[in-house]
């Protein structure tokens, strides 16, 4: 039986959080937090709206999961995100205890990879899903911006 | 003529929203943001209370500050902190460009400088104020929780 509820299914669901902040004109990073292939929390950055740098897609995606369950550890969770976690960000995801990250596009200047953040060590790892479909969105968005200023 | 707000003054205000998240149960850290002399933030951790991993006393000094100041960047502000940040307090301070961090006790284990995070290269970093402070405060709170379980 096929599962329909596999990594690119959700990472999906992140790429359309993504283009939500794309519409808003901010840098398009979306995340969604998934428990027993349950969305139990959305998010996109709002670093520009919110004049935050703290609000990353993934920030707010730890807050609202946790509100959600009750529990600030996301042990049996799984966080898609569209761009590799800043050091911020996998930070946050080291002190959740998240059971899985999976992520989009790597981030070879400010990706927590590159600069040896530390994640959890019961936290799996997967990258590179829909990493095209994230990075053209990322360009699109740069270019775009270049042209305006 | 004697500046009386030196760092040692404004440390002393971080240590007492340290002993308020002390007196609530909290892990005791607290952070004031400061610009030309004045406190525009002042936070302490709230991570039990708010059920959120997130919630550091940093994280939350770094949002009230810019939006004290309508702005995300906090390239003149100086943050005074008990206790050394940890990754994803160092990289959200990463992103806010702040000028000064100072800090008093350092964390072995989960600090920032035990881990390697990169912080903006503007950022000025003065250690150990009032360090011996900090520390008795965290002593004193995980010798009296050991005893309660």
């Amino acid at each position: 039986m096929i599962n329909m509820f596999d990594d690119t299914y959700f990472m999906k669901k992140a790429l359309q959080e993504a283009e939500e902040a794309f519409n808003k004109g901010e840098v398009p990073v979306g995340a969604v937090i998934v428990v027993d292939n349950r969305i139990i929390a959305r998010a996109h950055n709002l670093t520009e709206t919110l004049n935050d740098v703290t609000a990353h897609a993934e920030m707010q995606a730890i807050t609202a999961a946790a509100n959600f369950l009750g529990g600030k550890y996301l042990q049996d969770c799984t966080i898609y995100v569209t761009l590799e976690p800043c050091q911020m960000c996998a930070g946050a995801l080291y002190w959740s205890q998240i059971s899985k990250l999976v992520y989009g596009a790597k981030d070879e200047h400010r990706g927590c990879g590159a600069l040896g953040t530390k994640l959890h060590p019961k936290t799996e790892v997967i990258e590179g899903v829909l990493s095209e479909e994230a990075s053209a969105l990322l360009k699109r968005f740069f270019i775009e911006k270049r042209n305006l200023n």
